[in-house]
């Protein structure tokens, strides 16, 4: 098959690959279409010890499966993979597993990821793709449930009701819009402001996005305003943001891992008593509920995403890296 | 009247002070016991913006009305005085209140502290001394008011039963030991590990404490395996062996204020969503739910307080400081 293959650092090649081979209990599934996510370009910088070269990246897959129990059917991938037996995965915080794996990632396991004509996955990943979702879309699932699993992980832990706070997203790529997206539209919170260095990022997000939009040294974000801080880009930068926001009791949900470590303002978290809340994947449940909300057009358009060819994907990395591409999400389609 | 005012970093005096003057609203309570707190030796150490020499220290206190409404009845305080009419007041998150000020402070307003022969309070911060419980040992109530709110915290927060939880308690102080008390005996946690450096203060805290006690360095405590995780310490390597030390998914409630500020694991906060927690004092509720918890004597035995003379003030500070004292809290009578 052809793939996507990261080699090195900054350098993608697209070549021939063996493909997957099935096994017992699995799928192999024909990529339709494939999203180049943050920890992807990550690995690409150089920076995940978990996506080391040569490797595919890949875990945002929509597709039909090739090979396996309901050939033809039309589908979109759960990339996270947990082994149903532990504690965690019995008492539905799968995404806590210890045997979590993901497509794409090669440590401490390997699963070869979706940017590439092929994909193997066991069969309990695979969703039946929505009858009003594009399968061109689709792959916005896996982000999307990122992004619902935070905003739930934010709504059980503020004080006061989430459509009554006032909400502050850091960064405008997709986990930044959809967060935005799910608080406005979904969770009907009134007073949303978004913040993006990218000028063309931003404004792109505004289209779409019934929030304040500003770049993050505008003087409209006074110290302890905001009831829920959503970090979704990581940087030491952003959580000295979040937290100077943050109003005494409030929230800051961490999605991002730009940096992952740095120092902190200890001392308002402990005297404001700040919660602040780490959040990784989602749970199968946050999963299936994405898919609902996909196919009823809870979140509104998605004309947001860019599509390229996957032969094309080494220069959309390029794109994203050097900070040119306003799309917050660039899916590659095989 | 005699005081023991805090003159400079390291350095309190025994001497004559004014007396405080009785206001509309308030009462002069005559002291019969005043305990010293972690936060008093921070302003000790000159490490406290909050408490600028000259200052009269001590915010846990326990004595009888001298003037005011109710002269002769026997009290305990709660120091934290709030506006009664923000947000936070009225939705008994009295704690969070912008313009709350406590005993023993003098920035940004002054309020003398308790370690002195009277001290003026708002009436609404006065309690009526629980029958079963003695005044000498009322001050206790102050921190262990602090230690029900962040088990309350930690409660709210966990997944799963606290009596059901493996739980670590950073630091054999006062905090830490009722923090361990309140766990164990009021919440019925079964598995309960303490840590302290101090071997005298170890051995002294496990007399009282149904748990595993360890130095910090100890190698029974691996990583990822507490369920919750209380750093009433709140120095940067603390909060490092808070973070290695919490299961995935898990809490760490943040009390202690040593350093505040530092570096801090964000990836592991992220990739296994742990809850970081600060806490501070606590709601009026808490405070009251404490005396009635003293009164029926559920944390057991106080025989691990120790009391000196107020003017003998100077000395203790200068043992919990060299480190010779075992025991977790010293009270001062007058």
């Amino acid at each position: 098959m052809q793939a996507l293959v990261y080699t090195d650092t900054q350098t993608l090649i697209y070549r021939e690959e063996k493909n997957p081979k099935l096994v017992n209990g699995e799928s192999i599934i024909k990529v339709s279409a494939s999203g180049i996510c943050g920890s992807d370009m990550h690995a690409y910088h150089g920076k995940d010890n978990r996506r080391i070269p040569p490797l595919i990246l890949g875990h945002e897959i929509s597709g039909t499966i090739d090979k396996g129990k309901e050939i033809g059917k039309k589908v979109v991938l759960n990339p996270l993979i947990t082994c149903g037996s532990c504690d965690y995965c019995k008492s539905e915080r799968e995404h806590l597993c210890s045997k979590r794996i993901i497509l794409g990632m090669n440590r401490p396991t390997e699963r070869q990821g979706g940017l590439a004509e092929y994909v193997s996955i066991p069969d309990k990943n695979i969703y039946e793709l929505p009858e009003n979702l594009n399968i061109k879309e689709a792959p916005i699932a896996e982000p999307c449930a990122v992004a619902l699993h935070a905003v739930k992980l934010g709504e059980e832990n503020l004080f006061k009701s989430i459509n009554d706070s006032k909400a502050l997203v850091i960064g405008a790529g997709a986990i930044g819009l959809l967060s935005g997206l799910i608080l406005s539209k979904l969770k009907n919170c009134k007073d949303l402001t978004i913040i993006e260095p990218n000028d063309k990022r931003l404004k792109e997000s505004l289209k779409y996005l019934d929030a304040d939009g500003f770049k993050p040294n505008n003087k409209s974000l006074p110290s302890d305003s905001f009831d829920i801080v959503f970090d979704t880009v990581g940087l030491e930068v952003t959580r000295k943001q979040a937290i100077n926001c943050v109003k005494p009791g409030g929230i800051i949900i961490h999605i991002g891992l730009t940096e992952p470590s740095g120092t902190f303002d200890f001392r308002k978290t402990t005297l404001q008593e700040i919660t602040f809340i780490g959040t990784y994947c989602y749970t199968n449940k946050d999963f299936e509920k994405t898919l609902n909300i996909l196919n009823k057009k809870e979140i509104g358009s998605l004309d947001w995403i860019e599509y390229r060819k996957l032969q094309d994907g080494s220069l959309a990395f390029k794109e994203i890296h050097n900070g040119s591409c306003a799309a917050p999400k660039i899916i590659l389609l095989t």
